[in-house]
Order: C-alpha cells, then structure tokens, then sequence
C-alpha cells in the first residue's frame, strides 16, 4: 500500500510547537495546493462548506504504540488518542472551505505544518460524519 | 509513504454490492482484529464510545479521477465524492464502539468490505470532528 501526494499544505504552522493542539479550534487560515496531475478530482468541490483532509504526518513518530496525551499524565495507547505519531501517520482535519482558485484551496482550521503531503480531500456530510 | 495495515476487517459485506452507500446508515456488526504488534496502542480505547476507522479500501480503482456519484448523472471530481475510487483509497468511517474482547473490536456501522486492511483507529471526538 503507496501512497502518493495529491497536494501540499502551505501553511503559518512551521514546527510542531506553532501548531494548535486541534485545528479546529483556530481561525488560522492555511492553503492547499493541489497537483496538476489530480486537478481533475477537484472538479464540484467549489459546492461544499466543508471538507475532510487526510495529510500525512511526515514528522511523526511511526514506531511508538503508547504516548502520554496533554493534560494526561499516563500514557495511552495511540489509538485512543490524536497523537499524529502512530504506526501509519495519517491525520484528519475538517476545515471550512474559504475559496478556490484554479489548484488552491482556502482553507480555515487545518492543523498540518507547512509542507505536510496532502493525501485526500473528501466532502464532510453532517450525517454520516457525526454523531 | 508507506502503510503497514495494523488490522483487518471482517464483515458481513463481502462484494461491493452487499455494502451500504454509508456505514452509519446500517445496523450491521462487524469485527475489526487487531495485529499483535500493535496491540498495546489499543490501550485507552474502552473508554471511547464512537471510533474513527481509517482503512484500505483496496478494490478501489485508484487510476480514475471522476466517477458519478450514486443519484447523479453527471460525472463530479472524485475528492467531490465518497467514492472509494480515488488516488489513495484511504476510506474512513465513524462507527460505534460495542466491545472490546482481547484483540478484537466489535463495531456498529463501519461499511468496509470483508478483509480490508484497517490503517488507522482515532477516538472521535464531537468538539473537533464535528461542524
């Protein structure tokens, strides 16, 4: 399983320090540039409010299974928590969708750092995405 | 980027025919395993009630970059759509946490096909994952 990069994140988070703990809780607003070669994928996204973003984690630890959380201070297996070091660094984020201009996407509340490959892009549905 | 499956799901479904368009829309249980390897990030995930499951869809045709959506007659972008056929068929679905029993998770709404390669588990959590 290879995976290969749709895209880049241009973004203020520069190291892992800048960025919030979830993107979700800040305004910042980062973009997504999307490679020529899959810029025909885009096609009908200019319709949505919201969108999920799968970017790898390129500075995630893979070979770690327990991790302390923040405010927590025992550690926790990885999958009980949103530590992007786990064994396949794929992170989630559900941004509002800004603007699109031609293979840029606008987008608020992305927490990936500058640079982080940007593997899919999906349409947030409220009922079938939350509960 | 390379992913290593750190489970495998069995299910009910086992041709794309048998599956629903959406996981959540259906009441059926399926198991996830989980490898031994990757046990111990399992740690902490009892508590959760609802779980993010990342996995492969791996019937999924990853050369094509529009598809028409189910009750549509035009053809959208792929990343405007839930196909699983996109470059990276990385397909994710919220689901209900029912037991945990060992290295074996028992689900409620994940539409994965039977045998797909599970790549990652994340609590959901709705402060964050929800609009």
């Amino acid at each position: 399983m290879k995976l290969e990069p749709i895209g880049v994140v241009i973004s203020p988070y520069k190291d892992r320090e800048d960025a919030p703990r979830q993107g979700r809780e800040s305004e910042v607003v980062s973009k997504i540039i999307i490679f020529e070669d899959y810029k025909e994928g885009m096609e009908g996204l200019e319709d949505r409010s919201h969108l999920i973003v799968l970017y790898w984690a390129n500075r995630a630890d893979r070979n770690i299974l327990k991790v302390v959380p923040p405010s927590k201070t025992q550690k926790r297996g990885v999958f009980a928590t949103r530590s992007p070091s786990r064994p396949n660094p794929i992170s989630m984020c559900i941004v509002d969708l800004l603007e699109i201009n031609g293979k840029i996407l606008r987008v608020k509340g992305l927490d990936a750092l500058d640079g982080s490959p940007v593997l899919d892009i999906k349409p947030y549905s409220p009922g079938i995405d939350s509960i």
